[in-house]
């Protein structure tokens, strides 16, 4: 629900109006608007309800919002929101963002290497997977905490931000001392413990949009955390599970530029694992940019045969160099800079 | 990889063997079989590479594990297993296994008043959710532990096993101190931290489908947990999400009799999920009778309009003690009984 | 729009009123029910409202049909309907329906031997594709209307009502004085000219649902039909496509359940197609009896070996042997008979 | 199968073997390339062994092709095609193809000014059905032959090529008098009788992927056309139906990608059916521009509230005049023009 005030009313009166919300049994949110000051309120149906006995004095109009979710709906905030991964990094705004990195870390020179070549080629945040579970049991689980102190090392020699996944409630207060943005993956999307858990700390959030989440689950999803109090989330999707099975994945560009229009929340695009096929990684990244997406999520490798778990779509150095060089075009056709 | 034994072959020797597996870096499992003795072999493809060296005078014959899930498979494992959830209740067995309950449990009347319908009408378990998020951060949490207390309480009054949720590596222990079996949800299917947790213990856990989990998915996450030692485990198809949306999911009763070929685990089937729609419960329900499933998960309520979030597919009272009679001829039909 | 006569209407009085509804440019047909005189009108929007100047002395009530599909559904016409193929083989009654054959006639001893079979086992409806075109243009298409008249010769021989697809609207007439019965495959459900072209001959027609036609899609094709003057139309579910891979398509018996309550036309059942997988064709058969189906289709054939087009869910003649008598409890649990 | 000559040998020599692959019961392509002379050879598997005997003097390499289509694969024929509509319209060029119209043509007025206004915005093509059943019969149906002759008149007066559809083998020979392409429909994309149809006439093809169709079977029906001789087909990609229901279908812009690397022919997207939002076409517009597709197809109107069947997804005049503006960053950074 969105309490629109009356154009002579003054922030005191609001912080007033805040409070009697409150009483009420909702959660109010004053939101400064640029013409008009409005106040959001969640809560039950019912609670709700009891604002319509609210002091007309004061009040415009009460609207509904319309969307399962409120907290990242355009409805409820209507300019895009930035958000700001270290003091160099903020997603979201007219400069392009492009995080890159390996699968997982293997050892403090696999990944200090790529983190040079990806700033080099001019990204600005540096991924990896550090607790890294395939959908096996055998397969490699990741170095643990010992690959997030090698990621880190890299990251601050290069002067990249460093991204990396956390998957189990009990790590997020220490990985939270690594990372400059918490990552949870597709599979996690509904692991509302843990959302509820990064929710309660004000690190960035790289949400990945699950394999059969429709945008509605994903933005709910988004709810979760931001509902806890943390408004530092970026989206990203990266493929849902469709009958084509040329690719594993069918990258949903549809999905970027609709949520564009729904939420405030900056978008970024994963070509790597939305297609699976190294060839489609480029022209994907493209058609993201020009779409509309805020960024991309690129997997690196430096050379091909020796990674213990980078997979087909993994680009080599040598193609993720021509590829940022073959992006600039759309980037500037975006009306956006790298 | 398994590893067939001569017939003249004594258990202390395969005991040796065994030893000598795991001093190759390989996991192995002595399997009691009724006419030959057989190790199972379980590591990476170089360790088992190195078991082409083992002494040829014991061995017949080494056998790869043609699926990537190993340790659920028959082809590791040939028998049926059965899962003892108490004294009382064991699944899949030749006695068709009926669990009921909630959605969510409400409040001590409630819960204790559908305990004594279920196990009247001839059900084992009882269902319920405690610990329940629903896909919006608004809608109904669950009672949390206060709910595992009443359940508990209504089980023990009314002789029925008790089955609830867990989705947080934090509460399993504290949980497994009031349930029977460990319900793990579709949304936390590969939340793999969950998997391995309740896999260190010996708590039997019913492990639901992801709805868009293929079935090597939902078996290799079965595999993640009896891989940390638990193998009491019970699967439970439930729907995936398809392009039909007359209902909300699509129950895949292929998956059930495929599963039955492909794994010894007993595997039952949630129709009310499966449909979410109540005219559908009953014909479903009797379909995966036919299809082979060793049992049933309902969802069921006694007075319509007063729950707070059981929906569409959930069964009064009547309708699931008409249901139980409507099911006998085809569970006798299947040559199980209930 | 559904117009019910008060109790004291005459015939008489009604067929005036359906001449009256014609009037109004409004397609009507009167509905004998048992208690009460009913008229079934259907037409644009438009037309329907100019309706309600009807004259008030006759009508009791005017409902909408609230499905976007009219003659098919059961709010049309509440009972069954029943459709004879010939004078010995009606699918939707009591006695349940099996149709089996080959993939494709190959020549006359094969169709015969497997008419023979077929008919020993409990069938009463052979079929056989003839036309019959492949995914790739290089796969063999069928031996046309050679095919149609061995096929012919064998259901004579044997007994059996014989059913073959159609492709082209061009062969329609030619086809329909060799077959009881046209099939339309999922490919053509939503080729228009061809539902259009039988819908104008008075044969019966067994219309597959398309591998990602929704329920309400496959009724609308069949309203095709039906909205041409044929109402002998039998829907047959052979699976959707899904995320799953393990068997080529998912068989959705939820859509059969939810069929028989939305619509009056018979439903069967083709577990070969709707699994290709010759383990899973037992257990869904039976699946497909316990959820309430009319019948079954089943692809079958003598030798495994030497078949040009057969695949791997086709029964051999003894796994189809016994298929039909394992089959038998499950058809009386259902309270039908063979 | 692809027959590599010999450097040395001469067209003469070629040809020769061009009739010795015949008389092997093969059918043989000469294939000019640029280096070197190459024969493709397409048949049944055994009369390919066959050919194995070939006399090596002339022969370099015999290479298989790997995937099941193809004359249509880039491994047979490795250049780009271009189709030529008509004198002034080519596509798969470095023009970028523009086709656009209503969904259905209504009138002579509607259809002749959409005509010009499309013309002045740049488009090449003017689309428009004419034979358009919808999903119910009780839908409009289309003009037919008076709607073929209307826009005829239209495409003549505004110097505009014409596409329109075809949907049953009847109408192929009397249709192709009025269209400069025909179009075949997601719903008839596996109407072989259909595409074997069109495939005997010299007419260029539109053909629209299936909402379910994988690549692989849109590449194989586009087969079924060429192998009747005809190669003038043009790809559409326009969306599959997926677990997203936001959107009706989900753009599927992997596939573009994907299709450019595995086949010559030239591929255009419709971003109106493919996202079925308005405010998606334009940014899925220029995603396709992005990813390489050759041209686009796209629904407009000029009149909002006045048209038969036009959906949400058709643009206005002006949205159209607009898209064509902010799409030419696009095909300039793609390395095309307009």
């Amino acid at each position: 629900m969105i309490i629109i005030l009356k154009p002579e009313t003054t922030h005191e009166d609001a912080k007033q109006l805040v409070k009697l919300i409150e009483d009420h049994g909702v959660k109010p949110l004053l939101m400064p608007g640029i013409e008009r000051l409005v106040i959001g309120a969640i809560g039950e149906e019912s609670a709700l309800k009891r604002l319509s006995t609210l002091p007309s004095t004061l009040i415009e109009a009460i609207k509904p919002v319309t969307t399962p979710y409120k907290l990242v709906s355009r409805e409820f905030h209507a300019h895009d929101t930035l958000v700001n991964i270290n003091e160099h990094f903020t997603i979201g705004s007219e400069v392009f963002s492009v995080i890159a990195g390996p699968r997982t870390v293997e050892n403090a020179t696999q990944i200090e290497d790529i983190a040079t070549m990806v700033k080099e080629s001019g990204a600005s945040g540096l991924s990896g997977g550090t607790f890294k579970p395939g959908s096996s049991p055998y397969s490699f689980q990741g170095l643990g905490y010992e690959g997030l102190k090698l990621m880190r090392a890299a990251a601050d020699k290069s002067g990249l931000a460093m991204i990396s996944e956390v998957i189990d409630t009990r790590d997020v207060e220490s990985i939270s001392e690594y990372v400059d943005m918490f990552q949870i993956d597709a599979r996690n999307m509904q692991n509302y413990a843990l959302l509820k858990s990064v929710g309660q700390t004000q690190k960035p959030v790289l949400l990945k949009r699950g394999l059969s989440a429709s945008i509605e689950e994903f933005l709910l999803a988004a709810e979760y955390i931001y509902n806890e109090g943390n408004e530092n989330i970026v989206l990203c999707e990266q493929g849902i599970q469709t009958i084509e099975n040329a690719a594993r994945n069918t990258l949903d560009l549809n999905a970027v530029a609709y949520i564009k229009t729904k939420s405030h929340l900056p978008v970024i695009v994963d070509p790597s694992y939305g297609t699976t096929i190294r060839e489609l990684v480029t022209p994907l990244a493209k058609a993201a940019i020009a779409c509309g997406a805020d960024g991309l999520m690129l997997e690196t490798h430096l050379k091909l045969n020796e990674s213990v778990s980078d997979e087909y779509q993994s680009l080599t150095a040598n193609q993720f160099k021509r590829l940022m060089l073959e992006l600039e075009p759309f980037i500037s056709a975006a009306g956006k800079r790298l």
